[in-house]
């Protein structure tokens, strides 16, 4: 299971502030600890300083997060010039998040997907919005998927992102999400899927115990990656552990290995 | 979703010593955590005293539960004495925990489900054994569902088992028991499953955590009963949970209510 770590994100207060202070250490610290928790990529968000700062402030944050971690990133945002500036200095293969088969998102992004040879996020949204239900998300996905194939995008740098939208406005949103991926998986065995899992329990209380039932359904569903908080240390356990159930861990080696580091409670 | 309390189980030495000693302030005191923390059912197993032993002690244990409690009793045995004992005290409606396929398991217990009225938990085992793999597993749960509805237990009273073993035996019992789960109830969509999550972790460390991923993934495929330790409060919260993401839970009004209660961390 691929982790994208999201602690780094400027819709949170303590983010932005440090983002917009430049305080490196604030930066340096969610990056360490997410890495230590087993995140493979760290998002970068830093979007809501504002479009025109954003482009540098995201270079900043890429730059710091590799200088403490050397882990790749996930460029969160939906600006290509931003986009551009974090991809010239991102060392490693990065991952875009992320792109739409919207042709006024789409047409700026993708040759910088492909100048880069990055991986990309690919949202189910097209021109007519956001999905809504389970077939809107198959179609729209399949929309973005070819688009992003006949652009020459290899299969495998492709993550297929169904939309994790509220269950609190929307009870069908997580069902839809998971039955999509499902569908998706059908359609385009070669590309990968992700999720971002926390959008799930949106406006609700006690929402890591929804995180985590909804990070175990999807693996349950065959999710290839997940945008979650790896510092939180049950959901770890609970990937661990689903891992194992599914028969995907050969004598349980992993899951005992884990233990034994700590990382599975 | 229905919830079996496993912890009144002989096979624990604390729960065996409490029953020799006929110490019923400890069984009291099992059986009403049980019961606060959102047992259903309160399993009553004292096997481990002996055969000859058992049923009175079985009578014992199921006496000082409903005394406690005012709950139904899972009345867990192999052994036809004992369950006849125990349903005689009984008030209210009873779950038999457990038949078999097997006809010399099948033919001394019957009587008892029909008599008394009993809801029953049915092992996919007959004759040729414990199930391996998928298919054995659908085919043993066929043939004791059949026997079952030709013997006239009504189908709601049935709880279909697909039998949970370790995966640390063999790693593909935990898929094995979710996917025939889905296949019987498909063949049989008025007859209830049930599973005893806690078997899977057997074996390995950190059990909890096993624990709980299965029976989310239980939970997703569509299982309609659970035997688990409800005092584990994390699997409780993935429980509700659960519901919640896969749209079963209007308003998510059921979650935020065991949320303010408590029940969910």
């Amino acid at each position: 299971m691929l982790i994208v770590g999201e602690r780094i994100n400027s819709t949170r207060k303590e983010i932005l502030k440090a983002i917009r202070e430049r305080d490196s250490s604030f930066i340096r610290d969610e990056a360490i600890k997410q890495r230590e928790a087993g995140a493979d990529y760290i998002d970068c968000n830093a979007a809501a300083v504002g479009i025109s700062e954003e482009p540098e402030a995201l270079r900043w944050v890429v730059e710091v997060v590799q200088d403490a971690t050397g882990a790749p990133c996930a460029i969160d945002s939906p600006n290509p010039e931003a986009i551009r500036r974090a991809l010239e200095v991102h060392k490693g293969q990065a991952m875009v998040n992320s792109i739409t088969g919207e042709r006024s998102r789409f047409e700026p992004i993708i040759p910088l997907i492909i100048e880069y040879r990055a991986k990309v996020i690919a949202l189910c949204i097209d021109e007519s919005g956001m999905p809504s239900g389970l077939e809107d998300r198959v179609e729209k996905g399949r929309k973005v998927a070819n688009m992003l194939l006949d652009s020459g995008v290899p299969p495998f740098d492709i993550y297929l992102d169904p939309l994790v939208l509220p269950i609190s406005t929307e009870r069908g949103n997580g069902i839809s999400f998971l039955k999509a991926l499902a569908r998706l998986k059908e359609l385009y065995p070669d590309l990968n899927t992700i999720g971002g899992i926390s959008n799930v329990s949106f406006g609700l209380p006690a929402r890591r115990s929804l995180n985590q039932a909804f990070a175990v359904l999807a693996i349950g569903m065959g999710i290839d990656a997940l945008i979650v908080d790896p510092t939180d240390k049950k959901l770890i356990s609970l990937i661990f552990a689903t891992d194992a159930i599914l028969g995907r861990d050969e004598f349980c080696m992993n899951y005992i290995s884990a233990v034994r580091k700590g990382r599975v409670e």
